[in-house]
C-alpha cells in the first residue's frame, strides 16, 4: 500500500511540476535595457555584424522573446521616465514621472523588492546614474529633470553598487533641496566612491557600498569614439564580483547612449552602442554558465527612437550594412571636428571639408561611378548649401546632419523622427523562469515577472 | 505487481507527455499571411482601433508570438516570391523565385504536403490567385511574373478550393505555354468556377473542386473604397464549409493588398486591409472554438513594406491614430477622382481641389489654428506646386502623394521607402502546437513547423 501511495504521490508531483506555474526564485537576476532599442536597432546591429563577419549578437540568440508594448499612461509614445517606471515598478505612469504613479504616489521597484528580499542590488549605465532609466529603479519623483533630488534618492536607496557614467548636477547649488555635493553625501551614507579608470582598478574586493564612475558628472564616451575607457562590460563584471553573495543579486545594466544617437539619427554609432551593451550581456551569459539553474537574464528596450528603418526609397530592395563601417566617429565628434576646423580657419571653404567627410563617413568626391560611396552631384550641392550656413554660424548642425543623412541613405538606412516612436520592443530572456517572457506583453509585465522571481520579502 | 507497473507506466507517460516534444497532427490548420505586414503595420492598426473605440485586433491577442526574420537567399530585403517560398516550402530562395530553390529545383510546399497527407487544401487571397504569395503554395517557377504558367500550376495542383481575387492574365495569348483561357482549362480539370458575388452565393454544398473569384482577372477592391463585395472573411468561411472533412484541411489566407498600400505609403488604407484580414482570422477563431484541440491558427507577414514608423519628426512624442479616420478612400481612388476632375475640367485651378482634399483626407483650408487638420501655409504651398505639375500632366501622382504625405504626418505617421524593408515580422499562433512559434525564428521555420503538423504522407 505504501508503495502504491508513493507512486501516486510521485505521479501527482510530476504532473504538478510539469504543468503548474514553474515560477521559482532565481538567485541571480540580470536586467539589460537598451534605451531607444527596438527591433530595427537590434536588427541593424545584427545585419551589421553579419555583413562584416563578426559574431552574431548574444541578445538576439536568447531562447525566449516577447513583443513588448511601451505606451505610457498619458501618451502612445512613452518617454524614458515612464517606461523605466513601467519596467522597474510594473505600473503605467505619465511621461517625465519616475517611480511614482500619475498621482505622485510612490511605487516599489523590482530593485527595491530584491533588496528587501535580502539580495544585493547593482545599477549600471553608460549614461549618468541619475538619468531617467536608472532612476526608475531607485527614485520617486514627478519630474525626471530634478536630477539633484533623484541623486539624493540614489544615495538613499542603500543599493550596493552603482557603476558607469557619473552623477549629473551632483553639485547643483540651485536645487531646492541642496545639501551638498552628492559624492560627499554618498560617503557620509557609507558609500566608497571611485572616479576614473585608475581608481576603478583599485576597488577593493568585498567593498560593500560602491559608486564607481568613469567621470564625476557625465556619461561614458561613445564606443565608436573611445574604446579605451572602462566599458559597460567592465562595470558589469565588477558588479558580479561585488554583489555575489549567498542570497544572490539583482543587477540592472543600461545601454543608455543607444537612444541618444537614435535621437541624432546616427545609425553607425547606435550600432556600436548596441554592441557595447551586447558585450555586457555576454559577461552575464558567461556568469550564467556557472550558475545555469539560478540565473535569469532579461534584455529589453524601453521604446524605439528615431523611426529607424532598414530600407530607404533611394536604395529600393537593397540594404548595405557593411557600408556603415566607413563611419569612424559619432555625429557629436564630427560636429566638434567641423566646428573646430571652421573656428581655427582650417576649414574655410567647402573643399576644405572634403577630407573630413571622407575620413569620418567614407564619402568620396570621386568620378568613379562604381564607387558606392561616391557623392553624386545633387548630394554635393546639398552639402555645399549646408556648409554655407556653417560659414554664417559655426554652431549650425546642418552640415553634419546633411552628411550623416546622405551617409545613412547610402547604407540603405533612413529615419523619420528625432523623437521616440510607438513601435513595440523585443524582450528577450534566458535561464531560470525565462518562459515568463513570451507572446505579446505590456512593459509593466517585465517588472511583475521579475518581482515574482527576485524572491519573497525578508 | 500489475498495479505497480501500471503506475510506473502512467508516471512515464506523464513525464513524456509533459516534457517531450508535444508536436502532434492538427486536423485543421489555418495560415494567415499579411503581405507587407510587420509590427509597425499591426501596431498602427491596433492603435487605430483603440483610438476610435473599436474592438482590439484578434491577431495581436494570439497566445504565442515569434519574431521572424525574412531575408531571402540573395538579399537582406526579401520580395514576396522568396518569402512565400520560405513560408510555404521551408527553404530560402532568390527574390522573384516561387516554389523552387535558387538552382530552380522544385520544392514541396506545406499545402502540397497536406494534400499528400489526405487533407483538403484551400488558398484564399485578396489579390490575384496567381500572385507571388499564394503561388508559393502551389507553383514552381523561377519567375513570379510568369503569371500564366503559375496559373497552369494552380489548376494542376489539384487543391480543393481557391477563393478571392481573380487569375491575372488568365487569357495571356502571348505566354509561351499558352493552351487556352485558364478558366476553361480549370473546368477541364474538374474545377467548378464561380465569378462575382451572385455566383458566390450559389456555390453548392459539397462542391469538390472550387474556384470562386470576385472578378476574373483582378484583385478584390480596397476595403476602404468598397465594403459591399464578397470579402476575405466570406471567402474564408466558404473555405471552411467546402473543406471540412474527416481528415481535416489546410487553408492559407492572404491579405495581399496591405502590401500594395504600404508601397504607396497609404496608412489608413493599409490599416483597413489589416482589419479586413483580421475579420478573416476571427472566422477561423470562431471555428477553432468548436474544435479547440484540433485547430492550429498561425498569422504571419512576409516582410515589412514602406518603412512605416509610428512617429514623425513634426509631431515629436505624439501619435494621432484617430485622425486616420478622416481618410475616406484609398490613394488609388483619390488619384482617379483627381484625374477625372482634371480631365472633365471640374478641377481646373488649385482652389477647385479643396473640396476633394477635405472629403478624402479631412485636410482643411481653415484659419482656425486649433484645428489639427488645418493646412498650414507651407503645406498649402507644397500642394499648390504639386497641383501645378498635375495641370501639365493629368497622370502625375505628385499631387495625390503630396496630400497623402501631409495627411499621414498630421496623424504622426511617416514612411521611408516605397519598397520592402528588412525589419522582422511577428508570427502569431494559437491552438494545437502553437508553442512551436516562440522566440526568434527564421521564416523557413514556419513551413518546417507546419509540415510537422499537417500530418504524415499517405
Amino acid at each position: 500500500m505504501f508503495k502504491r501511495f508513493f507512486f501516486i504521490f510521485v505521479l501527482i508531483s510530476a504532473f504538478l511540476s510539469a504543468f503548474a506555474a514553474e515560477i521559482k526564485n532565481a538567485k541571480y537576476v540580470f536586467l539589460f535595457i537598451g534605451d531607444g532599442m527596438s527591433l530595427p536597432q537590434r536588427m541593424a546591429a545584427e545585419n551589421y555584424v553579419k555583413s562584416i563577419g563578426e559574431p552574431d549578437l548574444a541578445m538576439n540568440a536568447l531562447a525566449e522573446q516577447a513583443i513588448t508594448f511601451t505606451r505610457s499612461n498619458d501618451s502612445l509614445i512613452t518617454d524614458s521616465a515612464a517606461s523605466a517606471t513601467a519596467i522597474a515598478c510594473g505600473e503605467k505612469t505619465d511621461n517625465h514621472f519616475v517611480g511614482v504613479t500619475p498621482k505622485g504616489e510612490r511605487l516599489e521597484s523590482v530593485a527595491e523588492a530584491a533588496k528587501k528580499a535580502g539580495k544585493k542590488v547593482g545599477i549600471v549605465t553608460s549614461v549618468t546614474l541619475n538619468h531617467a532609466t536608472p532612476a526608475g529603479f531607485y527614485a520617486h519623483n514627478t519630474n525626471r529633470s530634478s536630477e539633484y533630488e533623484i541623486a539624493l534618492d540614489l544615495i538613499g536607496s542603500n543599493f550596493d553598487y552603482f557603476g558607469g557614467g557619473g552623477i549629473a548636477r551632483h553639485k547643483d547649488e540651485k536645487a531646492k533641496s541642496y545639501k551638498g555635493d552628492i559624492y560627499d553625501l554618498a560617503r557620509e551614507k557609507g558609500y566608497e566612491v571611485f572616479v576614473g579608470a585608475k581608481e576603478f582598478e583599485k576597488i577593493p574586493e568585498g567593498c560593500k557600498k560602491t559608486i564607481a564612475v568613469e567621470n564625476k558628472g557625465g556619461a561614458l564616451p561613445y564606443f565608436i569614439d573611445n574604446q579605451k575607457t572602462t566599458r559597460l562590460a567592465d562595470f558589469t563584471k565588477k558588479g558580479i564580483e561585488l554583489l555575489d553573495n549567498p542570497k544572490g543579486f539583482f543587477m540592472m545594466v543600461e545601454g543608455g547612449k543607444i537612444d541618444w544617437m537614435c535621437h541624432a539619427n546616427d545609425a553607425a554609432t547606435t550600432i556600436m552602442e548596441i554592441l557595447e551593451l551586447d558585450s555586457a550581456i555576454k559577461v552575464a551569459l558567461d556568469f550564467a554558465k556557472k550558475h545555469p539553474l539560478q540565473t535569469l537574464i532579461v534584455v529589453t528596450g524601453d521604446h524605439e527612437t528615431g523611426g529607424l528603418t532598414l530600407g530607404f526609397a533611394g536604395t529600393g530592395y537593397k540594404l548595405y550594412p557593411e557600408r556603415l563601417k566607413n563611419q569612424t566617429c559619432s555625429l557629436d565628434s564630427f560636429k566638434s571636428r567641423v566646428k573646430d576646423g571652421v573656428k581655427k580657419g582650417k576649414i574655410a571653404e567647402f573643399d576644405d571639408a572634403r577630407e573630413l567627410l571622407e575620413n569620418s563617413f567614407g564619402l568620396k568626391f570621386t568620378d568613379d561611378k562604381n564607387d558606392p560611396m561616391r557623392l553624386k552631384s545633387a548630394e554635393r550641392d546639398e552639402l555645399k548649401k549646408a556648409f554655407d550656413r556653417l560659414k554664417e554660424n559655426p554652431d549650425s548642425s546642418d552640415f553634419a546632419n546633411c552628411a550623416l543623412r546622405i551617409f545613412n541613405n547610402k547604407c540603405g538606412i533612413a529615419w523619420t523622427s528625432n523623437a521616440h516612436t510607438a513601435l513595440p520592443v523585443a524582450t528577450s530572456a534566458s535561464g531560470a523562469n525565462a518562459q515568463m517572457f513570451r507572446g505579446m506583453i505590456d512593459n509593466t509585465q517585465i517588472s511583475k515577472n521579475l518581482k515574482k522571481v527576485v524572491g519573497k520579502q525578508k
